[in-house]
């Protein structure tokens, strides 16, 4: 079988990077040790091997698909897997034992996932949206919510969904329009149209559990008239029985990859039947709704990394099998081939694909484990953590899905023409990783949140907090003679996101809200170079320190000097574009954002 | 109809920008004059709304396909396009009059293809493919090959092929085995097996002229011992008769795009009875086939900017026409929703697009005129054109596919998640365009010929060239107040590529070719960015003059102020990175071409 992902890539991050064990220490995960991660990784690994990767390609030919009268055929594999998941743990593992779960970190039981991920990433991504579903009903919903619904989506037999999308709304949230009527019998009347919904129907659940967004009659308008409704498919009923529930589904998308992965168009109400159940308060549906957003950003960010990384082992094994050309300086036509992996080009594009699927997981684990420690601490830790996770979420998910398209690339061009046929998995991997960008928020969307919202948050709080962890990585790695000099590079850089800052600040004060945004997505882009930098540097760190003792109980030396090495590429041969992202930020006056645009044609 | 390229852009650039008027001068092309121009657009307009732009989904849903013993189906409306478009001198009308063509300039005659490439570029490949194999034959085969050859591949009932690539050897064709064994009776035994050859069989032709590149036996080995035969699948009789040459049609591939372009498996000779005439002398076949390799390069640009222009014009129209949110700003939810256009980050996305394909396009434009020069002039001047186009050759080619994946994923990106499914255009531009940066010759061996070759060619006389182009644009755009900070700013960037080339020149002097070359592709990426500068400045100062002169007879206002808009957003967004590669060559030690991969696992 082809390798997708590495287990002591996912070792190395979990305990020597980020130390992970560190949360063992907190209550809710106390029961947690080192051993059984060992376990639960091996675990996930046989489910993958068996269940996930050998239906990879077939389940991309065989796509879901809208077959009329509301059905969406789904693969029969798929049933297997969304049940086979649930019976061990894999949706309900990050949840409380209250509710049934294994109150597994999220940075343990999402890593699990990776490798999920990277075997097949769209077959696998019902388990999470039911997880995160469920979750949104056990922290907002009541107790007889949770007591209806919860059993149901763990055991895999009812899946959960967002609604969110509407036709006429896209990206806007404040313009959907879909009614909830309420009424004296503890529901509300559901009239609307979703569509764009992952998961919405397929063969493989007997119920579908949809998170709605809706608007009570009259409500405030824009986002904060927006409230957020259960909505099943079938209702259930005091007596157990299920009775459907008018949501119908009107058809599908089909799309140019994530083929596993059904999107569906929603009818609510179409004959006046649709109840919902309001969760939490009235109005303030869009703020449970973007803890789900949050939590599904990072989510995605790690699918674009596993995505990659299976791309990446798929590359990396056929430039080591590949016989071709020689070596430069070899004249000799008669001399042997060499292996492709042997030209500087290719282990250019190899490098560059390790740099970014690498350096991106090891900030999805930062996320994840601030994520932990968010829900495992209290007070002034709390808000710090949670802080550091709010500025670092739209940067995880815009990297990974961006520079995801352009490492899956790469993993075609290193099979050459091969690697544009549909014999190759490469190709998925580069139509599947597509999407990751414009769902759950575009990267125009993510930038705007960051620059808008996160860089100026608690006065500046979030971004102090992060400088300070940068701050800290760099002086631990200035202790080095062998990581000195990548510790002053990322120094500078980080003094450069500062002059950037300070150059847009002039639009901000001066009440140019647009101009300080204008170029938001450049700014991310400069922000992903200098904050995977700083990835790259703390895995340096903890590699240089087991080469430094000649230490390789955990790991091998190649596996540490590959570290190393990768950073000082990734230094090299990336983070020089954040200089040149800051001189596009500095530029002075505006060509973008123009109420004219007849020069476009 | 979705419009999907601009005429008024091509005469812009033919007339204004690259003045193709003075190719007219020249005995060549003296009956051709403007007028005839427009018209010969407007006839490949409306061949491409009709018989190829309606075609461009349906032909990638049923794609041609191998349906088994040597049958390859294609789609019926393929012979429509090759016949009609034969017909009306789409594959014949660069030729000479001797031959029965146009004797067009290929500066016009590829604009022309231009058009039917931005409307369905799988489709209409099949027609350049054979005037370029006729082109070897008419330049190198004998009299005799020419009459039995040409008339039938310029009607449209013979497709021409180049067979090149073999299994074992991909990109390397010093390794190619095919056998050409010699006969007294003028033609040669061919044996052997050709991958990956375009075109290689299907419905629509009668006939098919593989260019065959074999090695005769006993010839040296390496490039210097390969010979070009014309091998038929039926070969030609002297009664005029076809009889079955032993060219067996064993498969296709099935790929992620251009899914109306067949690229077939070929066995010569399994029985020993395919026969192959030699084009010219022995062991000349590489340097021959050069010619086509170096034509279809150029071209292989102008289709990757053609596909990203449609792409380019879909996201456009969406954008138009796509209400969603408000300008940042305007905080009343109850305003209407501003069209897309008119946020900063989807004008970005649009100009990024812009400058990429309007930039390819000039430098597309700037090649051939440079091609037919040098067929219409001699001597020193010949020459001169000649070493330009060989130095511009790998780079219009890399720039307009690395950066044509970027285009299209950023039309995708425009429509977001509309235009992630079937139903809009512009993921099949996105798989279409992925190929582009591999046949012909991938990035990385266009690179090493970049700096490998063509950097160093006759005393690093071509790069002399370029650079005193460039600096006659810069001279000229430097007496307009509006452009003199461009003017200056590539200046820099020109000064920053002779600092890159001295520093990388210290290890060649050393003798160390393979850490030359060893970032061959980050010079070329340098290279693009500086080389699309300079045609943007170029179109600027044709723009900027007629809005200095308010002469608006040719296009609008608006047409050149957005022309100028986009020189200056391009110096702005794009031109940065040429820094960030600088940095990248500049650094001292080498992290690619390692012996020891294992850091890589």
């Amino acid at each position: 079988m082809q390798q997708y992902t590495s287990l002591n890539l996912l070792q190395f991050l979990l305990h020597e990077v980020h130390r992970v064990e560190e949360l063992f220490q907190y209550q809710p995960f106390a029961h947690v040790d080192s051993e059984q991660v060992a376990l639960l990784f091996d675990a996930a690994k046989s489910f993958a091997d068996r269940d996930l990767y050998p239906f990879f390609k077939e389940m991309d030919e065989q796509p879901v698909h809208y077959e009329g009268k509301g059905v969406v055929w789904s693969h029969p594999q798929l049933q297997k897997i969304i049940r086979q998941g649930a019976e061990q743990g894999w949706i309900s593992g990050s949840a409380s034992f209250e509710h049934g779960g294994l109150q597994l970190p999220e940075t343990v039981f999402n890593a699990a996932h990776h490798i999920f991920q990277a075997a097949n990433n769209g077959a696998v991504g019902y388990l999470l949206l039911t997880a995160g579903a469920a979750r949104l009903i056990t922290n907002f919903g009541s107790a007889e919510q949770v007591a209806a619904y919860i059993p149901k989506m763990f055991d895999g037999s009812w899946q959960g969904t967002m609604a969110l999308t509407e036709p006429q709304a896209g990206s806007s949230l404040s313009d959907i329009t879909t009614a909830a009527t309420p009424t004296d019998k503890g529901f509300y009347r559901i009239k609307g149209q979703k569509i764009f919904i992952s998961g919405g129907q397929h063969l493989a659940c007997d119920n579908f559990v949809h998170l709605t967004l809706a608007r009570i009659e009259g409500a405030p308008p824009g986002t904060k008239g927006i409230s957020l409704f259960i909505v099943p498919k079938m209702r259930p009923e005091a007596d157990g029985s299920l009775v459907y529930n008018d949501v119908f589904c009107a058809g599908d998308y089909q799309k140019l990859g994530q083929r596993a992965y059904v999107t569906t168009h929603l009818m609510f109400g179409e004959n006046d039947d649709c109840r919902g159940w309001l969760v939490g308060e009235p109005h303030r549906g869009l703020q449970y709704m973007f803890q789900m957003m949050n939590e599904a950003r990072i989510s995605v960010g790690q699918v674009a990394a596993s995505v990659s990384m299976a791309a990446y082992y798929a590359s990396l094994q056929y430039a080591e099998e590949r016989p071709q050309g020689r070596v430069i300086g070899e004249r000799d036509p008669l001399k042997p081939s060499a292996y492709i992996i042997r030209h500087p080009d290719v282990q250019r594009m190899l490098l560059t694909q390790k740099a970014i699927v690498e350096g991106t997981m090891s900030l999805v684990t930062e996320c994840y484990k601030l994520f932990d420690l968010v829900h495992a601490t209290s007070g002034e830790e709390r808000q710090r953590h949670w802080l550091l996770l709010e500025i670092l979420t739209p940067i995880v998910k815009v990297y990974a899905t961006e520079q995801g398209n352009r490492s899956t690339s790469l993993a075609i061009q290193v099979l050459g023409g091969y690697g544009y046929t549909m014999d190759f998995p490469v190709q998925q991997y580069y139509r599947d990783l597509r999407i990751m960008s414009l769902y759950e928020g575009t990267t125009g969307i993510q930038s705007l949140d960051l620059l808008g919202r996160k860089v100026t948050m608690e006065n500046g709080q979030a971004l102090q907090l992060l400088t300070a962890a940068i701050s800290a990585t760099i002086a631990e790695a200035a202790e080095s003679d062998v990581l000195k000099p990548s510790a002053d590079a990322l120094q500078t850089e980080v003094r450069r996101v500062g002059t950037a800052l300070k150059h847009l600040a002039q639009y901000a004060q001066a009440g140019d809200a647009e101009r300080y945004l204008a170029d938001a997505t450049v700014f991310m882009e400069m922000a992903g170079y200098v904050v995977i930098a700083w990835q790259w540097l703390k895995m340096a760190v903890a590699a240089e320190r087991c080469l430094a003792a000649e230490d390789f109980k955990k790991q091998t030396r190649a596996f540490y000097e590959g570290k190393v090495h990768t950073m000082q590429f990734f230094f090299r041969y990336e983070l020089p574009h954040a200089a040149a992202c800051a001189k596009t930020l500095e530029s002075e006056g505006q060509l973008t954002g123009l109420d004219d645009f007849k020069a476009l044609r």
